[in-house]
């Protein structure tokens, strides 16, 4: 009887891994994963036999590392950020209760939306909600319905996936969403390969976040209402009274 | 000119925290915070001075940080789960932007959300929100109304700090809020100690959620529409198509 281990491994670098995600990498007999997250935890691993596959085979990576696990072997699936947030903690589970003689442990991690967040200031430190503007698993009127919803709520927002080559215009029809509720001076930013060597961040107004330029690579924030730019940075005030 | 690391321990051992959050403890000159992090501090590093302040301290703590740092000292002030999800980030940035020679860094942790999502299963896989029901410093009716958006738009959502001596019928008001929406069969879940050797966690639907007995140590999780439940695990699909 074999484990599965799904591992969030952060945004990329090892100082925002958990010791813990390090560990199962360590234990795992092989690594598996799209190509680009393997190649993330053999940079910190570089001897251990690997199983990496193209983007959009989520379904065989997941039945590929659920068999290896049922023929005994310690696997660990590794997805950036954190594995149960828009990461295939879920498939997993889902592929594995066929097999109740494999072991899942779901292993967190950093998501974009702390690890971007640290980078802007504090824009998440209220409540909050993320929302992926990805239409590939979700009906875009879905994700419109969600947005108006959010704007309505008065939190801040953290959008994954705001661009790709197949809907560059995503991010524009999301404010324009949002632009129906909050108001265009709303505090935003964006900060594009959190963590890694390149990182780049942006703080910015809604009204100018419609026509940014975003790639997948881009995680994008909306402040709640309240939310406000300190010294460059922003920061969704709790409520604490400061004087002086 | 000192550094003030604002540290995110995640849930308290060592497996959930950073390999950042730990360098930044063992960089910093103190260690600083409410007393119960301070402790899941020491554990690792026994013999780091410290400076402990009681709950609801958080302005003299954050002040005293920031006042160290500028005074040349490395300081780390330590929060549980991440520092910029209801912790000290924001704070601390306040502070710190009267004292501009202060270098302010945020390391990001595993935040209570994401820790306890793990040992549930997937509930947070696809878009969710958090939302505190402390009314310490957000008005009762603002919670209210967040609720009631959250609950139209049809995504997963984790609750903090969803009762405490002072309110301990929280809980079962934002059921009544969400009931009113949702499903009552809605699955659900919460996580006490998550991360911690004491850990417990428990399935069960929104219906029953509204009469559990919770405390400030708890997460609580209400799934999305489609949430299910896969093998003891709650799991919100995102839609890949699992045949045969």
């Amino acid at each position: 009887m074999g484990r599965l281990f799904v591992v969030g491994l952060g945004p990329g670098d090892r100082a925002t891994m958990t010791h813990g995600a390090y560990a199962a990498l360590e234990a795992a007999d092989v690594i598996c994963g799209y190509t680009a997250y393997v190649e993330l935890a053999t940079a910190l691993l570089p001897h251990k036999p690997t199983h990496a596959t193209g983007m959009g085979g989520e379904l065989e990576r997941c039945a590929w590392a659920v068999h290896e696990a049922a023929a005994g072997k310690d696997v660990a699936l590794v997805c950036s950020g954190d594995a149960g947030v828009y990461g295939l903690a879920g498939l997993a589970l889902e592929l594995a209760a066929k097999e109740p003689s494999v072991d899942v442990q779901i292993i967190p991690g950093v998501t974009a939306a702390l690890a971007g967040a640290a980078v802007l200031g504090a824009p998440l430190v209220n409540d909050f909600c993320t929302i992926s503007l990805s239409d590939y698993l979700t009906p875009w009127e879905t994700i419109a319905h969600r947005l108006r919803c959010i704007a309505e709520a008065g939190i801040a927002l953290c959008l994954y996936n705001p661009a790709s080559r197949h809907r560059p215009d995503h991010l524009r029809k999301a404010c324009d969403i949002l632009l129906e509720v909050r108001d265009a001076t709303t505090a935003c930013g964006w900060v594009r390969n959190a963590g890694r060597a390149e990182q780049q961040h942006k703080v910015l107004t809604l009204a100018e976040l419609r026509d940014e330029p975003v790639d997948m690579l881009t995680t994008v924030f909306v402040g709640a209402p309240q939310t406000t730019i300190v010294n460059g940075h922003l920061v969704t005030p709790r409520g604490y009274r400061i004087d002086g």
